[in-house]
């Protein structure tokens, strides 16, 4: 049984693709870059600085939210988008992903994974039915089926032992999510590592059981870049041209731009907000380390053409006074920038392909990353 | 030589005061609280924050300042106000008061003191001469006499030659200060410990030297309310009536009431921003600990009634998960909470002075605090 779709294709320049998600707490332009709020919150920015950087949809973290305070809780609080205050939509992930990663005593079985919490050593069990049910209750826009990703390089028969497990979990997904509001979505994600062949597999098995969209996981986890865009290019011809595309985890601001040429939709990535803690600031001369003593006396901003007032109006000499001196508001300031540049940077490509000029603006844009920063003085 | 009075006292009820003081780079209401920017930053806020929330003053710390980014640097950026992008007037301490706590291998001599930075180790000579330099070069709109602080409780002997010492430096900074613009403020520091006969020789000392202000130093240091009060009723009488009085690192809520009700006209402090970090709210109930369970599903707001956004619009339940999880949200929040809360108070103490009903709102004001929050549900 087909799903609906909440998606609408606006234009299309090559592979490049630009739509509309509509969710029960708003419409998400795409391509989309989702900012990432792990535990309820996006790490040194007011929930507004969020809107105001241009993002439509924001992500929570499945695996953190269950933990702590707890999906039941939070249902009784009225929801994620109510008890954060975010109030726009947002796409909820699995949990799976942080299972692998953080999780302790960890077993994956035919049935579900169990892991002990990282918080508190309580024993849990996560069964795709439960990963739903988790969504659910968190109230999310957009739930992800509970999948197995494999870190590379790994071994062909882990990756392909995984890839149909996370078929397997697809279906039971896809039947959890029967009798969910009409306006909710469920993603399935498409597996199948380095290995082409597995994730045409992946692809077509998920797209023969429906999602409302499609996700390709398990990349971003090692691999160089050539891969990842090649995985892209064997996915996306078997994913129907209709249904929005996500790719999971992605990335630097070059990945997102070619990712977009190869026909996805949406992406996360916590990359902006940790670099920013970091002294690192994406802009359109490529990124720029803060820290860096050339900054230490120069008073001019980090880019006076942004429309985002922090990269405009304060000095690189204070940015990287901040940074050097440990003060959380230089992470609040270049986190709020980075968040900013990406919106700056998928409205451009929305733009662009909308107008049907995406491919010089994709030219264009790599030549001012490749440039590089203006000069010292 | 008399200095130039850039304060204009508007009111008095009993010994509280509200008047308005001039500076270069604004007007401050007072009584007024100085948020603390220690590092040229205010932790966990934007300037635009502190602004809103009603602070006319912030205090930068000098000690922090020379070390990193140092006062040269400053100045040829242009000052501290134009450094850091507040705009407004701007307080210095005169940087011995953490030479005293921070620094290593620290040594008073008549001349000055001299000490290792606590970042590099870098031997530093801090005379009061140079303490009037660096502030220059900060661009303070107030700058503040080099002094030693005793920790209390000290032995008599030692508070007393800490005093004359200090009473010698602020003729020296005063000698120093000649030539600085005439919008420019120097404020004595009355010290003396906890001894009534010293704060007494200390308060003369000062006026008899003249300057625009006169602030009580080596109070909060650890001895009880009651001694610092006492402290104030010895030192006020003895400072001139139409000069500015501040009450250096004060303090609680409780204590900037008492402070006004005995003539104190100017505060700083951590407190409100520290606190935040540590998942404490200020608020008209008291002091709130949001790391309590009682709140964690509680879907009312900290005080409805507050005009601070993130005080009425956010949950119970989401602040005690925000901090309980180590989310910088959550003292991003709390701080800026705290510092609206220290600010409604000064401006409704400036109200109450004015409008001649103090005593009745200093006894409303502590009903309230000790009536406590409002009951768990």
């Amino acid at each position: 049984m087909s799903l609906a779709n909440h998606f609408e294709l606006l234009g299309r320049d090559g592979d490049a693709r630009t739509g509309l998600l509509t969710t029960a707490h708003g419409t998400v332009r795409t391509p989309a870059f989702m900012p990432v709020g792990t535990q309820g919150a996006m790490k040194g920015l007011q929930w507004q600085d969020v809107r105001d950087a241009g993002a439509d949809i924001v992500l929570g973290n499945t695996y953190h939210l269950m933990l702590r305070p707890g999906a039941e809780r939070i249902h009784e609080l009225g929801g994620l988008q109510k008890f954060t205050r975010w109030g726009g939509p947002m796409l909820t992930d699995s949990g799976g992903f942080q299972v692998m990663s953080l999780a302790q005593l960890r077993k994956v079985k035919e049935q579900g994974v169990t892991f002990r919490s990282h918080i508190d050593g309580t024993a849990i069990e996560l069964t795709p039915e439960r990963a739903i049910e988790v969504q659910r209750l968190l109230g999310s826009d957009i739930a992800m089926q509970l999948d197995e990703c494999v870190r590379l390089p790994a071994e062909r028969g882990d990756i392909e032992r995984a890839m149909q497990l996370s078929l397997r979990w697809a279906e039971r997904s896809r039947r959890a999510f029967e009798g969910a509001p009409a306006a909710n979505m469920l993603f399935g994600i498409v597996q199948g590592g380095d290995i082409p062949e597995l994730r045409r597999t992946s692809a077509c098995g998920l797209t023969g059981i429906g999602f409302h969209g499609y996700a390709i996981g398990g990349l971003a986890v090692g691999e160089p870049q050539a891969t990842m865009l090649a995985m892209i290019e064997e996915a996306a011809p078997w994913l129907p041209m209709e249904r929005p595309r996500y790719l999971m985890g992605v990335g630097t601001p070059h990945d997102l731009l070619e990712a977009v040429a190869r026909g996805i939709d949406m992406f996360d990535c916590v990359m902006p907000t940790r670099n920013g803690r970091h002294g690192m600031a994406f802009t359109r001369f490529g990124q720029i380390n803060l820290r860096n003593a050339r900054h230490a006396d120069d008073p001019r901003p980090l880019d006076e053409e942004s429309s985002w007032p922090a990269a405009r109006d304060y000095s690189r000499a204070y940015l990287h006074h901040l940074v050097r001196s440990g003060e959380t508001l230089g992470a609040m300031l270049l986190s709020g920038i980075n968040i900013a540049y990406y919106q700056s940077l998928m409205q451009a490509m929305r733009s662009a392909i909308a107008g049907g000029v995406f491919q010089e603006f994709r030219e264009r844009t790599r030549e001012g990353w490749a440039r590089g920063d203006i000069a010292s003085r």
